[in-house]
């Protein structure tokens, strides 16, 4: 029976009971952790092979003869553009290889537009903020560190609706269309944070065509969980730079990966796409910023994968150790909470999140609830800029990192704190 | 004899014979590299255990349990920390163990001054910059990668002359107390590049206590050779960051340093010194900006050397090796062109540079003979800022790189190109 359904008494009743059960656990004095999207050690001990893909003064040299130990190459070495090329989707030429983040890539990135400018004679983003206030466009639910960059630079920040489509295109057309001083846009395209929903064809063709009053107007498109597939029925992602080249646009497309969940977190490479023109600007503001990136680590990638279909391989073993733990917090949401009719949440084919709508104002409530019982979660509202999410009622759940039988424990708790707020909020 | 002192036949007769040995030099179709700062390949060789410091998945763990493959801790590990302090002259508080570039740390966090400004409540640079130029005060000759990062960044750069002793402090304190435009300068303060000379400690000392207008005004300290000795008489630096929390002005300096010239160019670590309000400070930008850097080369760096010691001592061999380099350059030049009085040069004790000073007028000249004969040297004019040498005298020479056997030669056709271009200056 749907909450609220019952009457007054039954509320009090089912209140009553989960309360008790909540209050077994909360004894417990548990410690457990669904707040961030890391992979768990299991999934960090298959790269291994990575530690040692260069061991010896001879493997150290690139196919082209480069001492991968010594300085230079700003741009990555020739072998690391070729197997990362198609994780993004783009040749050799529209690939820059680089250090162990793509979050660095895109701060760097912005910070590089806000004193130089995008490179296409638009005034430096610094320059033009002396004037108006410069606006970002922010997809919600979305990733807080995204919001936290731009919040950072400066930027005003929109929220932009999303649905199981992606953004909202009718209102993103409106807004850039009229408005200069929007010059950006975040966008998780494939298995979304936290929402894990993939952006349909159209909208992808519609952010390759749409018209901008800014022409300094730059899609990062931050494709994190490309290759990140959960089973046999993949998600399939159109390519933007692609779709932005038929209607003229590629210079607003940049596009980010990493090998983060891939080989490791902290130690993996990072790459950066993009149309041959702003390769160029970048790689020439770039070359006055650094001598290079580590090679040595792309040369221990290139060896470990030999090829991108080595990379696909190897993320069917991540898929085999998550997707357990994704089915185990689903579960628990559709026995526990799907028949209440008190939430919705996401079922996705890849990613590292699930997506929890609460009812509304529930979502600080469940979060508090949850970290009593000693379960921590991502906090209510960091899914949206400045922290606030106007309906109080989204939460990522991060199910990679714990161990299965804590991720059951936590989603036990979970589920008994959904129940609780939404009789707290049905007036129980 | 010196060449000065020749009669016109003398001179003539001189320039003829050099000029045939020089010419039966460049028939032979050499190609030779004296140009960046680079170790050789012996040298990498040095750090092969490196490479397989960590191999196992059990590896990958620091002391205190974190699993350095994940993502974490923005400044370097604890264990990072306690063996690269030393080298910096810090404590544990004082330093962060980031990426593998410390040009890339001093670019960034000239960006962030920009944008955000020092930390100490005065406007971001580029604020300020609206209403005046900026200026940076660049010791020469100098570091070529340094001058071009405050070129790029918009600074108006001053030559500030040096001697055996460091910068012209006497000009540097007025400047600095006159003007609040000037917002830096760029050090190398021991076995600086390219003189390889080190700061006195008077240098030091007035670099700590020196009034100055602006209250942003900042230290790029460079400390890129700081155990980067050639010989059992090694040079001594003071303290500046000690030097100046003495006189309440630690907030001024940031310190730099690396491994690129001690394990790796291309993937080493670079460290970051600064007094603790300045780390907290970075540290809380770079928050926004990282996810942490490579803790897995930390690690790496921390299990081959266990301690600082080891890192001294792994020094100890480089020597050994660039050692020769040095004495087969500085032997050529103090037989061939010492009796000439047409230059003069450093002989460091330390550091990868050798400074030569020709007659003015005479560099550009040199290095074009020597480019005609095959030998490539750092650009002359690349000590200064703009590449705009006045007297267009000074030529840096790395002996580093190039295989004994090649420097040698390389030494040989540079000193024919030297007699060269002062036979043509005196009129032959």
């Amino acid at each position: 029976m749907e909450l609220a359904e019952m009457k007054k008494s039954e509320l009090e009743q089912f209140y009553k009971q989960t309360k008790e059960e909540y209050e077994n656990y909360k004894a417990k004095g548990l410690s457990l952790n669904m707040a961030r999207g890391k992979p768990s050690a299991e999934q960090l001990d298959l790269t291994e092979g990575l530690l040692s893909a260069v061991k010896s003064n001879k493997d150290c040299y690139a196919e082209d003869g480069t001492d991968c130990r010594n300085y230079g190459i700003v741009d990555g070495i020739a072998e690391a553009k070729k197997i990362f090329a198609p994780m993004l989707g783009v040749s050799e030429k529209e690939i820059m290889v680089l250090g162990n983040s793509s979050l660095t890539i895109m701060y760097d990135n912005i910070a590089k537009f806000m004193v130089f400018g995008t490179g296409n004679g638009a005034e430096p983003w610094g320059i033009q903020a002396r004037d108006k206030k410069l606006k970002w466009l922010c997809p919600v639910p979305g990733y807080d560190r995204h919001f936290l960059i731009t919040e950072k630079f400066g930027f005003e920040m929109i929220n932009i609706p999303t649905d199981e489509n992606g953004p909202n295109m009718d209102m993103i057309e409106k807004l850039v269309a009229e408005d200069d001083s929007i010059k950006g846009v975040w966008c998780v395209p494939m298995y979304a944070n936290p929402t894990g929903i993939t952006f349909s064809d159209e909208v992808v063709r519609r952010f390759a065509q749409m018209k901008t009053a800014a022409n300094d107007f730059r899609i990062f498109w931050d494709n994190a969980y490309c290759i990140h597939h959960l089973n046999d029925t993949p998600d399939k992602l159109l390519n933007l730079l692609e779709e932005a080249k038929k209607a003229g646009n590629e210079d607003r497309v940049l596009m980010y990966g990493s090998t983060s969940k891939v080989t490791y977190p902290g130690a993996g490479v990072a790459v950066f796409g993009a149309s041959e023109a702003n390769i160029a600007y970048i790689r020439s503001l770039m070359t006055v910023q650094s001598i290079g990136p580590d090679k040595l680590n792309q040369l221990r990638h290139v060896k470990f994968f030999k090829t991108f279909d080595g990379i696909t391989e190897h993320m069917k073993k991540h898929a085999a150790l998550i997707e357990p733990r994704f089915k185990a917090v689903l579960d628990e949401l559709d026995r526990e909470i799907a028949p209440l009719g008190i939430a919705k949440w996401t079922k996705p084919n890849g990613g590292y999140f699930i997506s929890f709508d609460a009812m509304k104002g529930c979502a600080k409530r469940i979060c508090q609830l949850c970290k009593e019982a000693g379960v921590i979660l991502t906090g209510a509202g960091a899914t949206f800029p400045y922290g606030n999410d106007p309906d109080d009622s989204n939460i990522r759940i991060a199910p990679t990192y714990p161990p299965i039988e804590e991720l059951e424990l936590a989603a036990r708790i979970f589920a008994l704190s959904v129940k609780i707020a939404a009789c707290e909020k049905l007036g129980a």
